[in-house]
């Protein structure tokens, strides 16, 4: 990232350092953990150079405002925290991003005549507690805090006492109706996570819509065993019941037209070469382009699971630990958009299967996004990448759209 | 266990709190970590108290000598360490019942004519460095000295760092023809882990043979990606190209007539929910009747799982991580073993799937083992079990055998 090191994206060579996961490749950054913690002292530091003055919400969000808090303000950011093995855009290119534009606009003498604020959003991966865009879910009230306050990371810590060991109470974790009404206005900038921009031939994009997505928890459960001396009769094998509940994953995911679905997660208890497993837990990701699809796809997963596992002696319990609805993104505010950037030639609109914070604040305020072209088409993995010259172009564009806004 | 808290069985009461896994149910007693060092500190202890001097191998395997040591000893004993979530007898039951009927031997003024010790070997499950029965193959050769310094545990620590620390010269790891003159024969009692003494309504056998058996690890790659936004054709899922090779694996396993192939552990890297995964590592364990058959099946599964991989576009290593031929327990000790203890119909001779270091000390000097009977027919699980009466019924046999070489 050494053409970075200067220049307009000097933020991204600033935390290239920060997270590094030798075992995995890439970028492992997780809530409230010394790389996150890291990058929010970087942020702070960074915001406060600015001459924006920094706050944490009662969900570990970060604010930092040019002017006083809202309301109406124009809001612009994303997330500092990285999937496991992660890339180095996915998050911090908007975070970034929106610090610059802000530079630029204080560095030309522009006087906003509404507050602007730049937020850093908490667990947008749900790599720690299993909840993606937990933050905005949590300022929202898009998950319940009661629930939100025992879910636990995998070494069983709640994040109610991560909260608390973070210096937040956990008591107020939850809707966060003041910080949301000073939002007038979100945008979220980030890096393309398909080939839409490959495709298209163009540096960025406006978001049109998100997928329809959720998880939901796979257990399977079988006897565990000796692998030497149980005969493959007398098995009843939890992983062979998982291998053919993920291959059935697949299959219904294209029975299913513009369906994603995905098992990325899977755990062996115990977890010995020489021990047949006792059960295993699996995590589905699931994705489609409606509502009422996603929810077809993950009813028929789900029978398909069920009789996958009898095969070998085994049951499997299913439960559902997260839900987004199909997110339309304000076809006006769209169409606005476009316009102040050049024109709907220029900038296409583009629909997205990934999930963002932008995306649950889009069902409380009115909300965009802009995409970055990324050349490989991989994120979430050490692949992911934008060149200079793409995010300068995303940069102008946000700059843009906030002079615009101001 | 209640029922052990006094009598003959006192010494598994004394440790059934020690490892205990709260995750996985059972124990996890690994090397050198937290639970095996108690296990050996609990283990000098009680062979002090009997009069027996207690040293550690250059290859960490635990001895209490009767007597002075070697050459010509009558060696018994097993291991202390578990597999992850393992139960209470499997090693124990071996090392408990060895302590118990030297104690009677003392206790009835017996006076010995030649040395006898109790041997605890190290890292019989090969849980914490992926090798089974590494104590037994150091101290015989059976594994290259290099090559064991070389491997590492899950948190990346070589067997050389750990020996160090547990106050080892890893430069003295290997083969250790002093140990290995001093045994005249080897004795190791063993809680059944199959069903052949439920089956037969006797609480104790001879080991007639252990099946031929090895492990290999299988990485499969593909290309890590977002879950949401990468189409179902456009991927390359490592996990599930690896759920199909574990099916192969199955598959082969129901082709070769007696033969189990397992797959127990498996790890997803980078592993996230919302992450189609880059690379799985999957641990293959296979045993059947002979060698050849077991050479075979392994080729087989090889065959298959490179198939099994390409429907998804990834590819597939596999690397041999241990090998042990077929062990046939000599014929002429068998039969006098049993005729010690009342005559073969009343002492079956059983073959065994399961390794043991009995197996792989047979290739250097004489050895032998007594299996006892496990009512649930489950091992490598919390549920294994042994009834009170019949681990007497094992020490009695052990005791006597001893007598009739002492």
């Amino acid at each position: 990232m050494s053409e970075l090191a200067h220049g307009t994206l000097a933020g991204l060579a600033e935390i290239a350092d920060t997270g590094r996961d030798a075992r995995r490749g890439g970028y492992s950054r997780h809530l409230w953990q010394g790389p996150d913690l890291e990058l929010r002292a970087w942020f702070t530091e960074r915001a406060e150079r600015l001459g924006l003055g920094v706050e944490t919400d009662r969900n570990g969000n970060l604010w930092a405002w040019w002017g006083e808090p809202g309301p109406d303000a124009v809001v612009t950011g994303s997330h500092l925290d990285s999937v496991p093995g992660g890339g180095a855009y996915d998050g911090p290119l908007g975070v970034v991003s929106a610090l610059e534009a802000v530079a630029r606009l204080r560095a030309s003498g522009f006087t906003p005549s509404r507050p602007l604020a730049v937020l850093v959003f908490a667990e947008e991966e749900g790599s720690r507690f299993g909840i993606a865009c937990l933050g905005s879910r949590l300022l929202t009230g898009g998950i319940d805090a009661g629930r939100a306050r025992a879910l636990v990371d995998a070494d069983g810590v709640t994040l109610a006492e991560a909260a608390h060991r973070a210096g937040l109470d956990p008591a107020h974790l939850g809707v966060d109706r003041e910080a949301l009404a000073r939002i007038g206005l979100f945008i979220e900038l980030h890096v393309e996570q398909g080939r839409g921009l490959i495709d298209l031939g163009r540096p960025v994009a406006v978001a049109s819509s998100i997928l329809a997505h959720g998880r939901w928890r796979l257990t399977v459960t079988g006897q565990g065993n000796h692998a030497g001396a149980t005969l493959m009769g007398d098995r009843r094998d939890p992983l062979l019941a998982a291998a053919r509940a993920v291959v059935a994953v697949q299959d219904e995911a294209l029975n299913h037209p513009g369906a994603r679905a995905t098992v990325g997660r899977l755990e062996v208890v115990p977890g010995g070469t020489n021990v047949i497993a006792s059960s295993v837990h699996a995590w589905l990701d699931a994705r489609a382009p409606t509502d009422a699809a996603t929810r077809d796809l993950v009813t028929a997963i789900e029978a398909a699971v069920g009789e996958a596992v009898t095969v070998n002696g085994c049951s499997v319990a299913v439960t559902e630990e997260s839900w987004t609805g199909t997110v339309t993104f304000d076809a006006v505010l769209v169409g606005r958009f476009r316009a102040v950037l050049g024109g709907g030639a220029l900038v296409p609109a583009l629909p997205t299967g990934a999930g963002h914070d932008a995306g649950v604040l889009a069902a409380s305020v009115p909300s965009a996004m802009l995409f970055v072209r990324n050349p490989t088409g991989v994120s979430h993995s050490p692949e992911e990448f934008a060149e200079v010259d793409d995010c300068v172009a995303g940069i102008d564009a946000l700059a843009s759209l906030l002079r615009s806004l101001l």
